[in-house]
């Protein structure tokens, strides 16, 4: 038996076949074009799915359900996309339309983040654990809430939206209309807001030069420099550290999970990020003894394809 | 066919027997003297237990089990007090101790907090929802999470400190440790303590009048002198109640829960505190919208004996 797992994005649609222990066997990408009629978008996820399954040379009555990973508020239980901003969803009914272009005759879906932690428990970094939190250091700070060994969405499937938790009251503005969201602190957008701000007021800092030569800040300016030994840097590391070690400290006092797993570019940074942050923890959390594992998140770019072929197994 | 409810608290212990429809049929209560050996406390506890079936011409075998409501980390599933600072009660067999002193064949303990939140989904305020949240504000900001119609403690049943999460990144001092917990900012104690420093500064205030009949400043003298057009006091209440609203969006924006009910003296306040805290909360929440119904807690002082008293139910 073989599952598809559907990475609906912003920029591109990426489809994955997977077998029965979740390797993924081939996969294929196509523009999302999200400006399109929704319509469109979902002729051509089904005309990819179809053909990675032709190329594999199995038949759709090989493939045990097909499972979507949609940004936006996503109702599983009905296969329904609540509402999604950058794909201009509202009330799309996904699961169906794609089933009745494929011919597959389960569909599932899921919001992306929420998929994502579900890949980490099944097959990843959390690997059989029963309460789970991933949080996702990205453009935003997305959250995926994993209780009972299932996605916990609260009510009506928008819940989880851990990044926008303010931890700083009356602080920077969020996308999300709140002052001193989560989010707001510990995204990479907010890394690099930190390393512009650190960068004007140290003329003389390294990441000045570091950002030069890769054409551009990022969320590593700031980390490369800090190694490097450059004062200003180690400065803005050393904050963005104790946010985000504010906010995990408030998730493990909330759910004391198993293990919190921390996925986004951010975490490229290995142990060098999470050492100090697993000490800082420590000091946030009740109790004062760090009661959750904090590891990387392990699927990394193949979380979305991954978090939707695994939405139909239930453990 | 009757339950026992048992709320041990650091002062009292309080006994209830309740029947099949959760009415309380015969309550009473002894002192705790936390500072005693618990085998001691716990004696009492039995006798209390025996004496209020006695009286009310019942057997044990009519007692289907007893329910203890205990504060500190409970691990419920083996009855066991894993710690309690109150009342000095590490690895405490709580649950087999009191089924062999009274003959009640089973017992089951819970967290304080935990077991008043189950009791108000089970016949209070949230009555019939699956995912609640209760939040108690009193000397501390306690927190209750019930998810698909089950208490959530959590992976070592210490979870649901929802008091200790931060949202004001180094502020006011918190008895965990912490800086800037919701907790040292809603609880009540947090509002005696802005009350008592706006006092400070605005000697005319009626504030002082208030709290001088009184014989103390309490979490009422705000309010009353708002009430009464107190402009010094209306800006207390105004803080207030816009630091709960921060903690209650992101509680929601977390859990979108059906519902979150609020306990503890200060809800006493009514409406004229949830009605401008429910107006706060829309902002506070992702898609300013009131998703959850905001409401006071219903089962006022007896939500220990109750929480206790239906431990023994599913839903």
């Amino acid at each position: 038996m073989y599952y598809i797992g559907v990475d609906l994005g912003g920029t591109n649609i990426a489809v994955g076949l997977v077998d029965e222990k979740l390797n993924i066997l081939r996969k294929g990408s196509v523009p999302t074009r999200a400006e399109r009629p929704m319509d469109e978008v979902i002729a051509d996820m089904a005309d990819l799915c179809k053909k990675i399954i032709n190329d594999q040379g199995i038949e759709i009555s090989d493939v045990a359900y097909a499972g979507i990973a949609s940004p936006g508020t996503c109702d599983s239980k009905n296969g329904v996309v609540v509402y999604s901003n950058n794909l201009k969803m509202k009330n799309y009914p996904i699961a169906e339309k794609l089933s009745a272009l494929t011919g597959i005759s389960k569909v599932y879906i899921e919001n992306d983040a929420n998929a994502a932690a579900y890949a980490e428990i099944i097959c990843g970094a959390a690997n059989g654990a029963k309460n789970a939190i991933v949080i996702t250091l990205g453009t935003g700070l997305g959250g995926g809430i994993i209780i009972d060994g299932k996605i916990y969405s609260g009510s009506n499937f928008a819940g989880g939206e851990l990044g926008h938790t303010v931890i700083v009251s009356g602080g920077v503005p969020c996308s999300c209309g709140r002052r001193g969201c989560w989010e707001a602190y510990s995204s990479a957008t907010a890394l690099i807001r930190m390393t512009k701000e650190a960068m004007e007021k140290a003329p003389d800092s390294v990441m000045h030069e570091i950002s030069a030569a890769a054409g551009k800040v990022s969320g590593r300016t700031a980390f490369d420099a800090a190694r490097k030994g450059d004062k200003a840097a180690k400065a803005v590391v050393d904050s963005y550290i104790d946010y985000l070690a504010c906010g995990i400290g408030n998730m493990i006092n909330i759910f004391q999970p198993e293990i919190l797993c921390i996925g986004g570019g951010v975490c490229n940074e290995g142990e060098y990020l999470l050492k100090p942050l697993r000490e800082k923890i420590i000091s946030e959390t009740y109790g004062n003894k760090l009661s959750a594992k904090i590891e990387k998140c392990a699927l990394g770019n193949d979380a979305g394809i991954l978090g939707a072929a695994v939405l139909g197994i239930e453990i």
